[in-house]
């Protein structure tokens, strides 16, 4: 599916006209896009984003009736439309692979070109990867408090921003370790595993409940899951469905579920398991759903509920609630003209980090990440016993572990605007995450106050930092 | 743009396989599409999305890789997939124009066709109803706290949920009253107006900022909006506008605003304000950006900020926040085979309205908005004076005004899956949208615990109602 190139902010066009005025649009240039906090007040992110961003860096073009329509804005010189007739994406990606588990401060993707390319994908890249990045941070956080032996359905569709928002959606959700969804076109788009179950307008539509859920028996009877809460779960639902599983069973099949969507889902759940494991149905799945997220499902589990399937929608669809909602990732100029640069602001925090970067990961001799460290690209070369500096105050600096050894996060997935290496399979982006999370300290899971994982900077990186920060200040 | 039939939850095409199969498929029936409360714990909603809806709808049916992949399934049987090649919607659509001021309980959309076609439409049209009334809510909002001298300008592309969650994004904020977007794409599918400014990295692109603007004021002289808050806003920045400024002016051109990313925007654009009227640049606009919603620009304009444009992203975009992140629209059966029909439970808030409706609006002599009643299609001979009901508390009861008169919100938009009109143009929205706002109680606009507008119900509706949650009740 082509993205149209008019989808980026009205500056990044005006910024482009700019450079090439003034001569500038050809000088070799790096950005780094990353976020300042972890989203959800949690100790982690899970990267996701990637393929389609590049799949669209790849395809950038402009169309003759997207030229004219910038042509009609009265905004543009003729040459810089000329220009854009031929404005390709040629430069390099540097990126971890989508399912690895990303901090605050770490650049994700890196882009290097001429300043005018590197520039004019910013909007776009943000689109891509802030969003899939925030979804699959939260299905891996519901994914982890649903724990292993349930499971995690997405059916957020309907409240999704929008067609390609479920689609997104079903995609990172898949990635953080949702194993099903509803949403047939992600069924058919990704390869992704569907399940529904039916609503309660099928139950309304019948003269009672007990017809409702024999017909849908009959029409489907090898993934029969009855929707029990439409009027009343203990009283009416749940004898309707143990009734329907005996008449089941007496023609060769089995119920497979029921789903409760409504009440007190830790109690009518441990009701349910018992009813049905007393008639002789111990196999029979229960979803339970309504307003579900990572903290609710926690709580089910807490207080004994007996769950198999969550089915999660709004919360996952939207990533609303405490730190969520938008991922803040941002895009910054870290190196143009071959020197590099910074954005300093009162609030150090907010400060860029500059320069051309490796994100190196220091892991324990039993393979657990210990803490991730930012060096330059070149002439940093860094070792376990080194000094390294905490981003936000140069104060705090720590010892980089004599036993750690240190990994490359990321590598060169794009080169001169073509992908170095086919699609992953998204298993094994899931795959990779759920890996990634076993090897993070346990703190780092818990979603009140996680533990804080190290970003640290190494002494070459912080001393450009704090000398460039010097020079800008002596300059005002 | 081809919405795909299969954007959908697969619940949607088990039920029609179901209902096909138990010979339901063709009954009469209708859905009524509503939300149970007002977005934002706020005290209206801005009705949106039903253009793209409409649209979807006259354009449903299944192609053949469609087919395809659902044979892929193992889960339907021939039959049904030879139905669904001739599928389509003919169904009749009843609904208010968008910008329409709507409430908690008021159906939006109801559907009546055949229980299949009915149904099948549901996730669809929650997609695409849902999300546009959330934003052009939040949008209008957001308007509101700008006030009637200051601009929305919508900038959330980064932030929204992929590709056309930024389109959707833009379309429903205008509705509400912004009046540009920084999203090209936008700008070309609906004609709305563009703006821009430039980012910080055009300002570190450069040796030092007095030449980045210049450059800018070179490229754009006509259209000049400067950043100027990348290194210092009062010290660095302005000073450096005000020389861009007269640069300008002795070109014969004149600045046309600076923008402000970032601090005590309250303060600092009183600063800016008072430095450009000082030099003689009363004309220079303030565009203020930074996490803003209705609450910051609330506390902006109270402490005397200075602002013209106000540049709103993430929280437009997610509209995440108090009462935020979805709205909660639901989809429910309301008559089917020629009877009302009714989901009952423990909550009253959460029973469902049967049968066919009409939403009336009771409006005083003045104009002004008064209450609106949801009353049967037919046989509901509603009249000023006359009893209504709360619809959670049938105990809460009120006389209609005497001297108020009645007028039908909605209007059969599509009949037998055509659509009775053309599209208005999205300008006749925002104005439909503005004056609605203006005829509500001034109470309903306060954000924080607003004046509660009354939606009862009338005395047939809610005694067909209490019979049928009687009937009901009796049979379990």
């Amino acid at each position: 599916m082509r993205t149209s190139p008019l989808l980026t902010d009205l500056y990044e066009l005006t910024m482009l006209a700019g450079y090439l005025q003034e001569g500038l649009s050809e000088e070799p240039a790096t950005f780094d896009l990353f976020f300042r906090s972890n989203p959800f007040e949690g100790g982690y992110a899970v990267f996701a984003g990637l393929e389609p961003a590049l799949a669209a860096l790849e395809q950038l073009r402009f169309a003759e009736d997207e030229l004219a329509y910038l042509k009609s804005l009265n905004l543009f010189r003729p040459a810089f439309l000329d220009y854009l007739r031929t404005f390709r994406f040629r430069g390099t990606v540097v990126a971890p692979p989508e399912g690895t588990v990303v901090f605050a401060n770490t650049p994700l993707l890196s882009v290097s070109g001429t300043l005018a390319e590197a520039q004019f994908v910013e909007t776009l890249l943000l689109n891509l990867v802030n969003f899939s990045t925030l979804v699959a941070t939260k299905a891996a956080r519901i994914v982890h408090a649903a724990g292993d032996d349930a499971s995690v359905l997405e059916f957020g569709l309907r409240r999704a921003q929008g067609p390609d928002g479920g689609l997104t959606v079903a995609r990172a959700a898949c990635i953080g370790g949702v194993t099903s969804t509803s949403n047939v076109l992600a069924g058919q788009t990704f390869g992704l595993p569907l399940r529904g179950t039916h609503a309660h307008s099928w139950v309304m539509a019948f003269p009672d409940e007990l017809a409702a859920f024999r017909a849908y028996a009959d029409a489907f009877p090898h993934n029969c899951i009855l929707l029990i809460d439409t009027y009343d779960t203990l009283q009416s639902g749940l004898p309707h469905a143990l009734a329907v599983a005996a008449e089941l069973r007496a023609q060769g099949h089995e119920l497979y579920g029921v789903r409760i969507d409504s009440g007190d889902l830790a109690y009518l759940s441990r009701e349910v398991r018992q009813a049905f494991d007393r008639a002789g149905y111990p196999a029979v799945k229960i979803v339970a759903s309504n307003e579900l997220d990572e903290f609710v499902i926690d709580s089910i589990r807490d207080e004994g509920g007996c769950v198999d399937i969550y089915g999660v929608g709004t919360r996952l669809a939207t990533c609303a609630g405490r730190g969520g909602g938008a991922l803040g990732g941002v895009y910054k100029l870290v190196e143009c003209c071959g020197l590099p640069r910074l954005k300093v602001t009162s609030d150090m925090a907010k400060a860029t980090l500059p320069g051309r970067k490796r994100v190196l990961r220091a892991i324990n001799p039993d393979g657990g990440y210990l803490q991730d460290i930012l060096a330059l690209d070149v002439d940093d070369p860094l070792a376990p016993g080194d000094t390294v500096y905490d981003p936000s105050n140069p104060l705090q600096h720590t010892l980089l572990a004599a036993t750690a050894t240190l990994r490359d996060l990321r590598t060169a997935v794009m080169v001169d605007g073509k992908r170095t290496r086919v699609a992953e399979p998204l298993d094994a982006l899931t795959a990779r995450c759920r890996e990634e999370l076993a090897r993070l300290p346990q703190g780092c899971l818990r979603f009140i106050n996680p533990h804080r994982y190290k970003v640290s900077l190494s002494p070459t990186l912080n001393a450009l930092r704090n000398q460039l920060i010097a020079e800008r200040s002596s300059t005002i």
